[in-house]
């Protein structure tokens, strides 16, 4: 019998494999039984060992903080993509377009995760990636001041304060039990554009009617 | 020696009062040291014993989820001075500008005990208040479409996860580093009645224009 030849290459290779297969999986799982979910059943949806998992997340709440990683990545891909869009408008809706999809793939694992019910060991690194993820959102607002796209009044930390409120694993899984992800851009996209107020009464307000410019 | 009478009315007003000067010490030592304070430390700054504070509340867990109750309600308070005012425009510059002031006293305690740090027993008492605070923040709004002061267009709950997100014990605490709370009322209030975009097109972009009917 010949064994296969193992390379180093090869065995990283399928570490790195096995590593999303559990990311993935402790995904699914958080999200389904939240932080009690035990490291056995991850070990399972991923088809692995349970001893496989330990090799790469010594601990459960190892695994759940890089869970939480992966998402803060997942963010700051979305909003590097938005970044690259010349128009901030169309910057804007394209990153709440993908950070909602984001939101969609964590919110509850995150919420389970930072909720308490497992203390969040790298809960100072996480707080870390936040900061520079709304850096940058704050950079493509401040973006849209300065080209004259967006008002010169706006302070853009409290814009992008509640753009990431609506992101955020405790509010988006709310909002998505009665609407669409796709419901979610148009309003939050629409609310963040134009506001609130009505700016010219009309005679006899009519039941419904588009924000001017409604793009 | 005469001892002073003690009537069941008198001790339980000892009791409510000791009660109140724990709450206010717990939320001070809590917000200087982070949910690690220990209990004997907001005994201290309370001027009562320890057994005191074990007899109101068992646990520091349990100051710690009276501490996040007591800031719920003081949030509820501010909402509902707010849905007295006839204007809803005022109504909800009235709201954010009490609700700053509630996120102020409490925005760092609140992270803490929310950070898991300590994990808070009783996080889903605490989940059905905020649930309730959205709840009536949507209501105000929701009104404001309905008597034709808001577009007919908005989101209600989209908005009130804009406005709260400003409010949360995460995003608080960030944005006052630089700025007063009066500045962040203005800021906030402004974005969410006037939004992001500039509507007219100016021949050549003015570096300072207030929005239209900024008031």
């Amino acid at each position: 019998m010949k064994e296969p030849r193992v390379t180093l290459a090869g065995e990283r290779a399928d570490a790195r494999a096995n590593r999303r297969r559990l990311l993935d999986a402790a995904v699914a799982v958080f999200a389904e039984r939240g932080a009690d979910a035990e490291v056995r059943e991850i070990a399972e949806r991923a088809g692995l060992a349970v001893g496989t998992v330990y090799n790469h997340f010594p601990s459960k709440e190892d695994l759940l903080a890089a869970v939480v990683e992966e998402a803060a990545s997942q963010f700051e891909a979305a909003l590097q993509g938005a970044l690259e869009e010349p128009d901030e408008v169309e910057a804007l809706r394209m990153f709440v377009r993908r950070g909602l999809r984001v939101a969609e793939r964590f919110g509850s694992v995150m919420a389970a995760a930072l909720e308490g019910q497992v203390p969040l060991a790298r809960a100072a690194a996480y707080r870390a990636r936040r900061v520079v993820l709304k850096r940058r959102i704050v950079e493509l607002i401040q973006r849209g001041i300065d080209t004259g796209r967006f008002w010169p009044g706006v302070d853009a930390e409290v814009v992008a304060a509640m753009l990431t409120g609506v992101l955020s694993p405790w509010t988006y899984p709310e909002l998505r039990r009665s609407r669409t992800p796709e419901q979610i851009t148009a309003a939050l996209v629409a609310a963040l554009l134009y506001g609130l107020e009505r700016r010219r009464a009309p005679a006899s307000p009519p039941l419904r009617q588009a924000p001017p410019d409604a793009g």
